[in-house]
């Protein structure tokens, strides 16, 4: 009987960490009129954004474009070498750094920390911005995947999902640059990630100062 | 006296030579309805094509989205690392093989050979595509960059532009698919690529059939 007492209290306890580390994002509103041609020409690197944050819909709206689920069959926004699906993008802000859960739409929380200062590395106007993505490859997705950096197919996998980002942030009224220096190795420890997993690119957002 | 006509014939004789070998292209229209959110919706590899061939705004269009310039500067719609602008993206169709000016906006012919097969390599339906798009990386462009293949940087340069054929493919009413497999050999030589160019990615595109 004390076993079956501990177990569910158990089950209740782990259910309610995992809720105050899970954030269920709003479903992404896609009714957004910018078109595409217009959002190529408005793309540009950014590297100044006022402190202003924006909400959870805007985040959502974000991480959808970069690498949510367009079709029922669970396939991207973003193409991936042999469907690899090599890729995951890590939110980092003021309250800690979470993983984008695409199936889910939710952050799922990694850290506590603000780990903005270590995606900004030695370009500190980065870690103005109220949040940063860090795009991250899976080597071990690919065929000769090591732990030795990520692979060309999966640079190339980080550059769609880049682009995405981009173009949305035009049409979502933010600004961004697409960076491939950052704190490698206090990423990788603080995202918990695997020996394969690299982050390779990051993108500071926010509003325009 | 002589010498002077001689001057003078020859060079009216490569303005002419230059002439036939370079296809202005119309000032591609930006007035492209789909929006931006729109695109990513219906973002999808396809890999059957109608032999219809579409017309030159249509390529320029494309062309333009990819690696056009967006800024009176010379930025580009696609980002670059460190700037570096090492793209440069070839049309491979029946009359032959250009490379993409962005600046004049033209075609400049430097094969009479229709290499679509070259692109299409062991997977031919991609010949069936009226025009492939090759996406060339210059290593030349990265510090340490050799003539080993392309570099992490070139790679995911690769994919912003790949990423931006993808979704205007949506927007134009064509369809594609990102592919890696290719004959680079063949392409290398027919193209007149340096040595530390790397054909990196090829688009087959055309109406859905």
């Amino acid at each position: 009987m004390k076993r079956i007492i501990l177990t569910v209290c158990l089950t209740i306890a782990t259910v309610c960490v995992m809720a105050q580390n899970t954030i269920k994002l709003p479903e992404p509103d896609k009714n957004v009129s910018m078109t595409l041609y217009q959002a190529l020409q408005q793309r540009k690197s950014v590297r100044e954004y006022s402190s202003k944050e924006f909400d959870d819909m805007k985040l959502s709206q974000l991480l959808w474009a970069a690498v949510g689920i367009n079709r029922p069959d669970g396939h991207l926004t973003a193409p991936t070498a042999i469907n690899a699906q090599d890729i995951t993008v890590y939110v980092c802000r003021k309250d800690g750094a979470y993983l984008y859960e695409a199936k889910e739409n939710a952050l799922k929380k990694v850290s506590d920390k603000d780990l903005r200062k270590e995606v900004a590395a030695n370009q500190t106007f980065a870690a103005d911005a109220p949040v940063s993505l860090v795009i991250v490859t899976d080597n071990a997705k690919f065929r000769g995947g090591s732990t030795n950096g990520p692979t060309i197919s999966g640079a190339i996998d980080a550059g769609y999902v880049s682009q995405n980002i981009d173009l949305a942030c035009e049409a979502l009224g933010l600004c961004t640059v697409p960076r491939a220096t950052m704190d490698k190795d206090a990423l990788k420890k603080e995202l918990k990630l695997s020996d394969t997993q690299t982050p390779i690119l990051n993108h500071p957002i926010g509003y325009k100062k």
